[in-house]
């Protein structure tokens, strides 16, 4: 439950999430199969209630309340600001530790991110390092292997059972005052970063303390936590995966531009303790700039980032393997040890039976059916047949293309004993000819 | 020179465009270095008036010629016509016999590729053959390699040593009644129908004779020839070369937008007897569409085609290739055989002395600059320290990416003799304890 206090958990370092009033010996309620009688206890009906109800209040509140512009900017500002808390403070920075910050950032992203009501950076963070080292596993908390709703919402909305999330360290956490501070205080830096201080700031700046609630609070909240949701489902179910395919992360700029630029999520997964998800410059990635430009100031430092050798070789590998694929559904001939060992006498006699056969360096060849196809024209591959073609095929006549190559690696039928030129010179050597030719 | 008339020429088959005044034993003027006193000489004034003379004169004429619409939309469609003559005409029929067309489909484009004033189907058909045997070297009649403009339009403006292009055969063309009529009668077929017929047609139906002559004839005489001559110029010089990349023949949309569906050069190098260029339905290539036309109307048959196995083979290699270059680009780390050999013991104990080493699959690594930066966090990369991590990084704590894995490579240091587990067993043997291990 991402919103439920729970401060008695503070002294167990490895499970921080568990409700005080869960007792392990007990049967949990997501080991009983859910049905028409019980499925309300499989409901977590705090969470529903804050990513459906109030949503649904803030809509009607709207219908009642009329849109100012100043309202309108701040909501979209304030839109940026915990979103930003999010991405660059929740994730890239406590749970990533993809770069340092300084106390005035951090105490700015808990802030923010606390105004995006999802859970407290302890929470948070520790269900994100368990989805990335147990990635679609049955320990992954938002595992999309369990469809696409189910990692967006459905993992808050229904319960779930302690037991089931992987443990990861986060010990880290615990000893930074502010992700601690955060963490006890986190019902009222919800609520004030949430929905109060944005309504008060419209009420004193400009007058209109109800439209700062409805618009830059409730609604705004409404759509950070579903951009943000979308990196757990979108990302994992949307786009392409240049670095590994074993596992569901995805890149797409859909994705990005909804998430405030967490959609290369297939990079991210595999180098996650990146501060960039988006390597190249011209992809959108604000998460990245707001921390670039917080170092300009001095307030981030000892920024991460894989070594572009090692993420080129995630790339080609990546390639590697599409191609062997690829390479694997094509007919690329009869391999050569599979073919019938042919005497080059023999090969020479089913020639003038009138077979068409061409013998290319000690491989014989049917082309038969190739004749009237051949592009050089029918002369041209006809003054091959019982011969050995190979001079003619590799530049002597023509120099053939790969296709070429290609094409006549699909028509072997035979391979000649010993190769074709050995054969020809133990006949000249036999017949007392040209012997001084196998002596230099 | 390819306006010349040359009947006597038909005699030799094997080099019809020999002008009737050419002595071979008399030195050739490109034998003579270009210089102030004979580049007049160098140059094919006849040609440069054809392409360059007729065209000028026809601009000013347009100038004194209001155009009218029937005009306009005449000179466009014929356009096509006398395009499609020398894309599905001279091209893909007669130089590369990709299909076979029935009499009344060859007199049109015989007709019509006259029309385009590009010289005969037997003269283009063996200089383009010649362009396709000896692609890129000094036998291709308009290489590349010589100059964009060169294989644009510059081999045409310049005299050719006859010696100099690679001979091809066209018995073929010398035994096709329509081809033998068009050459024997060439002037009469470019005359008419690249000026006379256009504008005798427009003089006839709607009373614009000097319109016709002028926008039909002249000017659109003059855009078929600059499109086309972009096949030997363009069509080497953009785009990309998915099949190939030795020669210099490509594939760009842009091309095929200006040649009628010629711009996937590179393809048609690689599979010049397919009677496609463009391999895809949503690419452009009208001379496909039109040649698919015809053979349901029956003027067209026996339409060759390679097969697709053939031609993603292609696309396999070239990747390959392209991959394979980038591969070698990247650092892999020092190969294996390359380490020195360490002993287990000399491994332990250089980490008690303080070396951050781990070993993981025989292999030792120098992780220490690492530590700091795993994303796993600096205890858990430590546990494996002076340890046989191999069980921990592939699964025992988590199942590491190839990220990590590119990483671990690039950190070599030394091989362990004789493997890892083999060292314990032996010491566990000495030892006498689970010896029993050995025996199962
Ligand atoms: C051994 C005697 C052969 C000779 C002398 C010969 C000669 C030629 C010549 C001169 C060309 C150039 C045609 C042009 O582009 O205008 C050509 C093209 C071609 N030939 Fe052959 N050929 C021979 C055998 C074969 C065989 C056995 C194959 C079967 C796979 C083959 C496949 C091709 C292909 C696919 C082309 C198109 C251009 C290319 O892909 O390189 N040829 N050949
Ligand atoms: C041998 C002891 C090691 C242990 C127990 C260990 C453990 C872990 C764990 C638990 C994670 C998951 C972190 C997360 O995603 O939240 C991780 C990630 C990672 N570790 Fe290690 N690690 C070890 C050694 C290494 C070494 C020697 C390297 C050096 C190349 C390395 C490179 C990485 C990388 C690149 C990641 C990021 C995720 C990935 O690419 O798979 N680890 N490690
Ligand atoms: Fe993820
Ligand atoms: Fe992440
Ligand atoms: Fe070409
Ligand atoms: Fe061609």
């Amino acid at each position: 439950a991402f919103l439920n206090p729970q401060p008695s958990s503070m002294a167990s370092k490895s499970e921080p999430n568990r409700n005080p009033k869960y007792d392990p010996r007990k049967p949990h309620i997501t080991d009983t199969p859910i049905s028409w009688q019980n499925w309300y206890q499989h409901v977590n009906w705090l969470n529903v209630y804050f990513i459906g109800g109030i949503p649904l209040i803030g809509c009607i509140a709207a219908a009642f309340t009329p849109l100012r512009w100043q309202t309108a900017l701040w909501a979209v500002f304030y839109y940026f600001c915990t979103g930003l808390g999010i991405t660059a403070g929740y994730h890239r920075l406590w749970a990533h530790k993809s770069y340092n910050a300084r106390r005035p950032l951090e105490v700015f992203l808990a802030l923010c991110g606390g105004g995006a009501v999802e859970g407290s950076i302890r929470w948070w963070s520790r269900d994100h390092r368990a989805h990335h080292r147990y990635t679609d596993t049955t320990k992954d908390p938002y595992s999309v292997r369990k469809g696409l709703l189910y990692s967006h919402l459905g993992w808050m909305i229904m319960k779930q059972n302690p037991k089931r999330i992987g443990r990861t360290d986060i010990s880290d956490l615990n000893e930074n005052p502010v992700v601690v501070w955060q963490h006890k205080n986190y019902v009222f830096v919800a609520l004030g970063m949430g929905l109060i201080f944005p309504a008060l700031l419209a009420g004193l700046l400009w007058g209109d303390f109800w439209g700062g609630l409805v618009y830059a609070g409730i609604l705004r909240v409404f759509f950070v936590q579903q951009a943000t949701f979308c990196v757990n489902s979108l990302a994992h179910w949307l786009g392409d995966q240049p670095f590994d395919d074993r596992n569901s992360p995805r890149d797409h700029v859909i994705t990005a531009l909804v998430t405030l630029g967490e959609g290369y999520h297939n990079f991210h997964h595999e180098f996650p303790s990146d501060y960039r998800n988006a390597i190249e410059w011209w992809q959108y990635d604000p998460t990245k700039w707001f921390i670039w430009t917080s170092k300009k100031f001095g307030l981030a430092y000892n920024l991460k980032q894989f070594r572009s050798n090692e993420i080129e070789k995630g790339r080609v590998q990546q390639q590697q393997k599409k191609l062997d694929q690829k390479r694997s559904r094509l007919d690329w001939g009869v391999p050569l040890e599979q073919l019938p060992v042919m005497e080059w006498d023999e090969y020479v006699e089913q020639t003038q039976n009138g077979r068409g056969l061409i013998a290319v360096a000690g491989v014989v060849h049917d082309v038969s059916g190739f004749i009237e196809h051949h592009p050089g024209g029918r002369a041209m591959i006809a003054s091959g047949i019982g011969k050995d073609a190979t001079a003619m095929f590799n530049g002597g006549i023509y120099n053939h293309s790969n296709a070429a190559h290609n094409t006549l690696s699909t028509m072997r039928v035979g391979v000649i004993r010993g190769g074709m030129e050995v054969e020809i010179w133990k006949r000249a050597q036999s017949e007392g000819k040209d012997a001084n030719y196998l002596k230099d």
